[in-house]
């Protein structure tokens, strides 16, 4: 598995191949071949970040969390003045695997921190692959000095490329606002395959900001970023974000007077990683936007757009280039939410396809049966009730979906 | 679409085909060929109840609920005194109709009240099939003369044939208990497809019982019967299930203190009926149980078993033969239950696959792998917390669910 899959890059790849992502001042790279599970690639990043930078977190909800997240979670908000180190592998998960998780953990990060000159507690790590086999961390502890040896300020696309699992493609975006860099990359192609798929996230800028509103700024962001994607409704047990902040930047602290700049490209670094990982979703030919208006609460809006997006009756009617709006009236009504079947409408990007409790006068099949042969679709869902609004990104659910995760055996 | 599209049975269907129903005291069935919108076959049924038959119902929790079942919601628990009917159409679901909807509901109605000398607030009416197009009502009033004409008490199987959509095979069970009989069908092959598989189950029994008493085991039974069942997680705007006692059977009246043996019948009954529904799943090859104990509550062993049992990871892996028990741990983690990983077991039928946080040392691939080519199987999980325990039943996720869903043009 793995290495002898064939891998034909998704449909919906961004155009341009990897972006160019600008090197953050206080931050290196490395990545090398372990030899964890793949062969003939990179499967091992290593990133050292400059005394003094803040990381904050965010991690899977999952009650059965792989010893990495665990392990992370406990070292977040800790002393900064040391600098910090992140270490990643490929091909094997660490998760559910007893009491040899969190020793693997202790081994890696205890090998980084002995060559870099870090307190373990400054070590973050993650692992992403097969679970319930035990991580061969003596592989990984072996490379340790030659990515030491190997750090440097412009390897990004190296370290993405090196997380990497089912991903068609590497996943990197980044932005520039007032003085300060944003660089970011992911790994991810299902919501979760916890043999392969999960999300990985790493962000990196040279801006000056506190700990805690960097997380803070960090958890708000996620709600509307990566907890607000989906591709088969399934979540990680590693699934992990980290975003770090040297300060090294000759810019103003950022504070919770001037933070909006910094904020909206933060969002959209977020946001673009976010929609690559669903790009990139299993077996996916649809990128897809449900866009929900005119519910009793925020809240509502989110159940009635997680219900459309994780539906598979919509997902594989999407796939079929169906304009079944049908479902799409099932998914409001399931959801759980406030509705009202005669106040409800409901569009396919600009055509009005049902109101009032019926399909629209000026709807025909045929625009809608137009509409849903293009690539990128938004589905927008209006509950004539309240102010309640919530965006969501999905695929739809195909045959190759299928493929990947029924007809191959771990 | 419909009539056109090939029907195999499902290879999950019962071995013996439609069981010979008892008909039951104080009911008739008909059914005829109205041309509603499938051709060359029955497309509704009708059933005359006798005065003082009680009727009890459950019905679909969709804010987007059909008219039809608003308008049977509305008529629980009148006067019995003059007899009831059920009528019942297949091919247009009348779902999101806008005023239409009612109107076509009393029309249909109002017919068979005329015609049965009943008031039209004791004519019950389902409809299944086709979304958002206006029932064409006329053609099945043109039609109640020659179904009250038709009225017989032993046409069960016609009447649970005339109401079929994509169902595979029609599906009936009966009962009898204490001097009287239950007999019952229904369909159903989606846990829910707007367009076509919604969920109608129809139940008889001679024994006199009263409404409250008969609503009451109707809602308990159905916890663990129809509502433990899951085919795709999407839910009908149309499911419902009616069961009437006539009260005709030479039998003592049933009361809470005797209820006993006929509650455990009609559980027998509704599982039964429940089952073959999954068994009729779409696109389904497995018949899988969902066994969850040890949970700190029954609500969340409910909780991980609908997790497990939705989750298309954990369905495709079962379609593909993959003992893939990480995906259990996955579904375990995100159901929102209360979990310890160290604490969790899983099993495969009698095969202990993993426990403590890690795969057992008695478990060996070949015997998992081996197990998983059975068609029948059951995923048992202990979370080892607590007394609370849940089972559900699911069928896999399989390339012809997305032909189903997805290659056809609705």
């Amino acid at each position: 598995m793995g290495t002898q899959k064939e891998q034909i890059v998704s449909p919906l790849a961004p155009a341009g191949g990897f972006p160019e992502l600008p090197p953050i001042k206080g931050v290196r790279f490395a990545a090398t071949a372990a030899g964890v599970r793949y062969q003939g690639r990179n499967d091992v990043m290593l990133a050292e970040l400059a005394p003094g930078t803040a990381v904050a977190g965010v991690f899977t909800r999952s009650a059965t969390r792989a010893a990495p997240v665990l392990d992370c979670q406990a070292k977040l908000g800790g002393d900064t003045s040391a600098g910090a180190a992140i270490i990643v592998n490929s091909g094997n998960a660490n998760a559910f695997t007893g009491k040899n998780g969190q020793n693997a953990v202790d081994k890696v990060t205890g090998a980084v921190a002995e060559a870099l000159g870090l307190p373990r507690a400054r070590v973050f790590s993650a692992s992403t692959g097969v679970i319930g086999e035990p991580l061969p961390h003596e592989r990984i502890t072996a490379k340790i000095a030659e990515l030491a040896a190997g750090l440097a300020p412009d390897r990004l696309k190296d370290a993405a490329e090196a997380i990497m699992t089912t991903d068609t493609f590497p996943k990197g975006a980044s932005a520039r606002v007032g003085g300060v860099t944003i660089s970011g990359f992911a790994k991810g192609s299902g919501m979760i395959a916890p043999d392969m798929a999960t999300m990985l996230v790493y962000i990196f800028t040279d801006a000056k900001i506190a700990q805690p509103l960097l997380q803070q700024v960090l958890s708000e962001l996620t709600d509307v970023t990566f907890n607000a994607i989906t591709v088969d409704s399934d979540t990680s047990t590693s699934d992990s974000l980290l975003l770090c902040a040297t300060g090294a930047a000759d810019a103003e602290e950022i504070t919770a007077a001037n933070i909006g700049p910094f904020r909206d490209a933060l969002h959209g670094v977020m946001l673009d990683l976010a929609h690559q990982v669903v790009r990139d979703g299993e077996g996916a030919t649809k990128f897809v936007e449900v866009r929900v208006t005119g519910a009793a609460s925020d809240a509502d809006a989110r159940k009635v757009a997680m219900a459309t997006a994780n539906s598979p009756l919509v997902k594989t009617a999407i796939a079929g280039e169906d304009p079944n709006w049908g479902r799409v009236v099932m998914a409001v009504g399931k959801s759980g939410a406030a509705a009202d079947r005669d106040r409800l409408s409901i569009r396919f990007g600009d055509i009005l396809v049902a109101e009032n409790g019926w399909v629209a006068e000026s709807y025909s099949e045929a625009a809608g049966a137009a509409y849903m042969k293009q690539q990128e679709l938004v589905i927008g869902i209006d509950l004539g009730l309240g102010d309640g609004k919530s965006t969501v990104w999905t695929c739809d659910l195909t045959h190759r979906y299928i493929e990947i995760n029924a007809d191959y055996r771990s």
